[in-house]
């Protein structure tokens, strides 16, 4: 029975707040250990599901593969994680109510998570070296398809942990069916969180069946907004990138708008550039009327097509982009190219999405790139809190990230490198 | 239709964040003076709801009922939030992705909410002012019974709004029926953010009928732990406070834990100081062993009276007395009473919930006596993250009091007063 797995975890999740971080440290490190030693044993365990999944589409059969140098770099990502200031017991306010006495705010887990992942095994071993690192007590349920590699990671993680602390050990469990999930989202009274990753579908399956609040994204639909106070040639640069460095993504760009004044200039040179990198273009009536594309229907611009297809909008003006945005958008992640500060403040505080880039490309929405080491997932949700609730309780945050034309290809490349330095 | 004014709210909402402090400010005092000037309108429709409202049991009536002074507490409550600093635009994160690439966290609304309240006539100003300062759109359905009251209040506030403000005055809406309610919360496309405030079983009710994310506490069950430890005198000065200082609230304590082996030096004073102020009190079966009190029940430990009863039990030791918090408590703020700071720590650490206090009475947890202004209520949610998640996405805060002995009723009574000075 999954619940009394779950239950046990409840219990133990009050104990992980307190376990030093030397010692979250540590067994991070035997996990790293762990792994290293035992790559033939996880690799003859991912073998059988490759041999199994022969029918699978191209994509996700990529996805699914373990190699040496893969998991050596799920390790490197381990000794990321280990290497982050420790996110517990930070003080986050500090108020003297009177002489002598004190109120502190400061940082504890969340407590009991449950995530469901697509079927890649690096994710299992990210996922588990987050909540060993944050204290968090985890049931895992990776997708059907990795079956064997996860129940091996999984028991290398286990028996990696033991080592270190049994209490850590038992704060992870893994879960398999899809009858494992329908129990899981039962347990409101024993699970803090559900985390789904994956497909729109599994999200909305999973808001719709549990009251455990749920934390995800349903859908990636990004924009990148061409003013006509934007630099053309950072335009095409900035989408293509957006688009095509990897666009099977949520932070890719699903749909180009471009201002009116600019879209004689600008829309040829993007058809030319994009279809040259094999995007099939979808145009708005007034594109087509500039550029000999396809024509876009209303379905286009609520679609997340995780594929080489852009839809083009032309907008009269940036208020009419920022509705556009705020309307067709998932809450995700937009960027507005241009040379003009009034346009990006307008732009920065009105479009409601969690990142917000002035001349960058979209696909920096991203956990490692924000220099967090490694992400659990890419929320859109919007609330945050506990205890009294005043003002700071009724506000959320947003990314803001000013660039000069960056884009990722040059980061993936190796061409450029992040410095994730501190500003005070 | 409240469908078509949530429709309007929803598009408004992006306007808010950008709207200045001073802008916001000025709203609040448009407000205040609006409020002041028509102090004989509100009371003389207060009257009609109070007219209607004989036969409701006698603290509801109390909590309906408005006076000339109310009205004036009420606006210096605005006063208070008006003075607050912005909770917008905070940065949180500043950093420098790469030269030239800079990446910030800030604080901005989070955008529709939904907020049904009890009939208080108070509530519908507090939250209307902390939505105001805040940026957020709100949805406002009150207690039928101050349905008159509100309607009142609303159309003051909307009024005075219009002078400094279109987008301010419509960033509000008032709901009125529970057809209304059902409404909003399919509206899960447009709100959110619901914040029930009042029962259990709204709450739940909320909880099983909407998909739009709830923030809330469903139950108040606090402890006092009185361990061997801790001075018995000021145990009996902080149950009095937590219990007596007002029952009627989810701060109160229901449970007072005592250690065994000072459970019969300590268990006396209790039944004669508190039976002395009119509670009733129950015990587990060692207490009544002790002293000579009614028997508690199993049902007594997950009971919020929010009355004056208490319900008592004797722990063998410390980490009995965190296990039986965890599992009958609902995270919201326990107390323990000891001078051992090694029992504090780990009390501090292993207890879940959002306030935990060292030698301080539990009515302490309270946005305005942790010096927020005012608050829109206190969530025992444990989930907050928008954007890439990573570590400290995975963590929540606790509120830690360190007090010597402290009580609300010094404060209530006007003995003492908060100085709410930051500590650097």
């Amino acid at each position: 029975m999954i619940k009394d797995s779950v239950i046990a975890l409840k219990g133990i999740s009050s104990k992980l707040s307190s376990i030093d971080v030397d010692i979250r440290n540590r067994a991070l490190l035997s996990i790293e250990k762990g792994l290293l030693d035992n790559i033939d044993y996880i690799l003859s365990e991912n073998r059988k599901d490759l041999d199994s999944s022969q029918g699978l589409n191209n994509s996700l059969y990529k996805r699914l593969i373990l190699s040496r140098d893969k998991i050596e770099t799920i390790i490197s990502g381990i000794q990321e994680v280990r290497g982050l200031k420790d996110p517990l017991g930070q003080v986050q306010l500090k108020r003297e109510l009177d002489s002598n006495l004190t109120l502190t705010r400061f940082s504890v887990p969340i407590g009991v998570i449950g995530v469901i992942f697509e079927s890649r095994p690096d994710a299992l071993v990210q996922i588990s070296s987050l909540f060993i690192k944050s204290g968090n007590c985890g049931i895992l349920k990776g997708g059907k398809e990795a079956i064997h590699t996860n129940r091996a990671l999984f028991k290398v993680i286990r028996e990696s942990l033991f080592t270190v602390s049994e209490t850590l050990a038992s704060s992870l469990e893994l879960a398999e069916s899809r009858e494992d999930i329908k129990e899981i989202l039962e347990l409101d009274q024993y699970i803090d969180l559900m985390i789904p990753r994956g497909g729109n579908e599994l999200v909305q399956y999973i808001k719709n069946n549990t009251k455990i609040p749920v934390m995800g994204h349903t859908d990636g639909i990004c924009h990148l907004f061409m003013s006509k106070d934007g630099d053309i040639d950072m335009g095409l640069k900035l989408t293509l990138d957006s688009k095509c460095q990897y666009p099977a993504v949520c932070n890719a760009i699903e749909t180009l708008l471009v201002e009116e004044s600019i879209a004689k200039e600008f829309l040829p040179r993007v058809k030319t550039f994009l279809e040259d990198n094999k995007v099939e273009l979808r145009g708005c009536d007034k594109t087509v009327e500039i550029i000999d594309i396809n024509r876009a229907t209303e379905v286009d611009w609520d679609t997340e097509y995780n594929d080489y297809i852009l839809s083009i909008k032309i907008v009269s003006d940036l208020e009419d982009a920022i509705s556009f945005i705020n309307k067709h958008g998932s809450g995700h992640t937009d960027c507005i190219v241009t040379d003009n500060s009034e346009s990006w403040d307008k732009f920065l505080m009105n479009v409601d999405s969690a990142s917000v880039f002035l001349n960058a490309s979209t696909r920096f929405a991203d956990g490692n790139r924000y220099g967090f080491g490694a992400e659990v997932g890419i929320s859109t949700n919007k609330i945050h809190s506990r205890g009294p609730v005043g003002l700071e309780g009724l506000t959320i945050y947003k990314y803001k990230l000013i660039g000069h034309g960056d884009i990722v290809a040059d980061y993936a490349s190796g061409k450029k490198c992040y410095s994730h330095k501190d500003i005070k």
